[in-house]
């Protein structure tokens, strides 16, 4: 078995590296400090000093980097190592157009990439309860499927167009956030005609909206729990700004990501970067003269 | 026991009478036009001509209107027929202050008043599987229980105000089409980039959204499935007119809710009276250019 | 000459009826509370007692109201009064729903309406600045003239309909809030880009924007001299409720005027009851994290 | 006097350095297609085969050019050649960071630049009707004034941060369209209830909106005179997005703003590339039905 190079050992890569260890794999893994990387050597891991030496020529690469920028930083040496029958796993949240960028440079040199952008919170990685969307060629698909299989609980496939499983990511980020704006606005006029924020969550979370995104958000929200946040504001503005260029790119309006956008600025305007992003919920709170 | 009267049996008043029939209340139906009563004349109710002629002094009284004015409409007579001891379930989907309005002027005959709107179309109605809001004095609630658990899986309290279970129902349909929103954006931009809007609702309704709604109207959306209207256009308006009335009489600015009755407005403006108001998804296709 | 009589003598009310006093009206004023009737009767006004009292049958009635209520209220006695050959000059702002109500009514009656209503500030009623729109029969309109002149500087007709000087009126004052807002929103960037309000408004109040509208509200929001009102926000609230009632029945979206109610509604969430409507502009400099 | 080097003669940088010929200064021209040039001799123009050729060591430069990149493009060769007592007046509509950058640069090669975008469609140009903001260091503005006073009708200083100019500019284009908005809501609102849009415009741009921007655009709408364009809807959402860009970097919440790109969006999903950016206004006669 080939050895698999993981890249990127932050809050998720790194229980997500811990699962493939646990399958079996042999993994080396590389992180920009180097002390995350030697938390995973008792368990298995070789720890590599760069990313090039992470990978080897024609293996496999997994990278789980914080956004855009860090993943093509990387990718000039992740390219050149891996050469011919290489195959590159992204399971960062980054645009479609980077996807496609880098899937055409791998294939330039012979390599193979996919996309695979996960859903979960950190916990969720941990508990191997993540799920996977992947895009990129089938043949690829299924080379990556064992190592996807073991970090997540399922994996969904969207086709042979590589950016496709980055914008069903990106969109299931703006619907989570969407939901916690629906949750802000009512809230707020039933906390003003009498109702109690968490009573109204608990039949919303128990019957017609029974499903992890209103449960999680909406005690969150009906909680004020905000800090330490699961996912901080200035990540979830990053996501809606992606959102929104990928909508400006393909030429479809999307007020209601405008909105959400607009809720995160003024949450980032008020010095709440370090608040979960479910916080949002406080602009409502604040235009109802509730705070 | 005393004998219920049911007053009026649309399409979601007729199977919820049906219910009480089949749990051994002795009912009295009124409907405007007599042939629906007549349908369940042979399962065991007694039709009656006015809605005061079906209601028994000291009784009580289920209401299941099309909107405030009808419910309105046959108050006068049923204030006065109840009298001293009667109760009043108020099940339709009105505002909070037409429940105020009208518990106080039970209160001054003597009789009680509890609203009590519910979550769930027709056929959730026929199958028992109603989702029952209800807020009252305490003691009106006790009473009321009976009924209410012959015609719905789960019963909510929300407290002695009784305009609380109008705002929690209110809220909850802003919520519902707040979620066909952010699907409908979230479809466009991906159908834009080459995604499948089926396989989109597949995997957001089997995974972090799996939860009635997003599976209902998920479907509903992809497949475009607009008629017959489960729930038409016009009934959305009428309850985000509600929702809109509330929020200003609270003071409380609830942007989403004006993009959703925005959106409502552009379908009837395009003549869609007669689709399910799911079908306020056409504008985000029609605003990329996708149709 | 048929005497004149002028009903709703508030900020507006008076100096119009001053001015055709002025024009050698025979005016006979009434008003609510009766003081501000006597201010005019040292100027040759005759003050009456009640509506009925004012008017002369056949003669011509001028109004002046807060609302559509306080112009219903008073319609009655006005109509039964007039009688044939009568000419209500109806110029409150209110929906053209209740000029076609009370045109129709005064048509019964053998009376003609028109509507004209009024753009400018008590301050320019004064000085005979005032822009009447008017709406209604031709010849109504003709024997309208001479009063309409002498209270404005210019008289603008909007055909044979006769709500449609009321959408003129009350799209004019959605507009002059549109304003409002993009000069809000502007400053707000500007100012967080080091750039100084006055400086700013400046520029646009003496070039591209160089008409009435811009540079009073924009001084009003340069300088933020929202204290006392010109125009204080429940008024703005009562007219913008008024657009988006039209706009509902007429199957209008209108996003921008969706935009301004959640202003004006956050203004009067914080208790701002009693500054100019200008003042929705604290809105976006709050938002900004700049107060 | 030192010549003088006009860099981009598209549609307003052509009758801007003729501004400058007929004001005698001599001026050096360069533009990508020379045959843009070539218009300019006759006139006395020099025509440059390349930027740097155009440019003069220590003397002036003027830029007009499409957008960032293209003026980033020729920056290099610029500064290059410029060097120690040069100054660089930049007149595209570009972000207030770029000019931060090329000043900087400037600085450290010794020369001066200062940001002096202008207002005014061609015909405004070729008459001298331009209005021009300027920023930069007083030192810098003073030379500069000469040719500023020789290309537009009015000069209008916003202190020594050279972005502050851009930033004007910017919430300009950004109230400009605005006021279309406004009038797009306003005039399908009246066109629904039977109103004229050219009787509502000339009434708005003959009193209280009569300024050129609401006259100008006015005309437009309410004429529909949208080919061919005298600003086209890509330069329009150029200039939005722009404006968004500085918003989300300064943390500014603008929801108007976002209506506004989404109004672009739409109108460029649906295939108007070649209309007048005042063509946003079908959105809303679509919307209503109207189209």
């Amino acid at each position: 078995m080939h050895k698999v190079a993981f890249i990127g050992l932050g809050r998720m890569g790194l229980p997500m590296a811990r699962l493939l260890l646990k399958a079996g794999f042999a993994v080396t893994v590389f992180n920009r400090t180097r002390a995350k990387g030697e938390l995973l050597a008792a368990e298995g891991a070789t720890v590599a000093d760069t990313a090039a030496a992470a990978v080897e020529a024609g293996g496999i690469v997994v990278t789980m980097l914080a956004n855009d920028v860090a993943l093509k930083t990387i990718a000039d040496d992740v390219i050149a190592k891996l050469g011919k029958g290489g195959l590159h796993i992204s399971m960062s949240t980054v645009s479609p157009e980077t996807s496609r960028e880098l899937a055409a440079r791998h294939a330039a040199a012979g390599s193979d990439f996919v996309a695979a952008p996960v859903f979960g919170r950190p916990e969720a990685a941990a508990a191997k309860l993540l799920r996977i969307c992947v895009s990129g060629a089938s043949g690829a698909i299924d080379r990556a499927r064992p190592l996807l299989e073991a970090m997540g609980q399922s994996i969904h496939e969207f086709g042979a167009e590589v950016g496709a499983a980055n914008v069903q990511k990106l969109v299931g980020n703006f619907m989570i956030l969407s939901a916690v704006e629906a949750m802000a606005e009512a809230f707020a006029l039933g906390e003003k005609n009498g109702l109690d924020r968490k009573a109204m969550n608990a039949f919303f979370s128990e019957t017609i909206f029974a499903c992890p995104i209103y449960q999680n958000y909406g005690r969150i929200a009906a909680e004020r729990a905000y800090q330490p946040p699961g996912f901080a504001m200035p990540l979830g503005m990053k996501d809606l700004r992606l959102v929104r260029d990928v909508a400006e790119e393909s030429r479809v309006p999307m007020p209601l990501a405008d909105l959400l956008h607009a809720r995160l600025l003024t949450a980032l305007a008020k010095g709440r970067e370090d608040y979960d992003w479910t916080a949002i919920e406080l602009s409502s709170a604040e235009d109802a003269g509730l705070r």
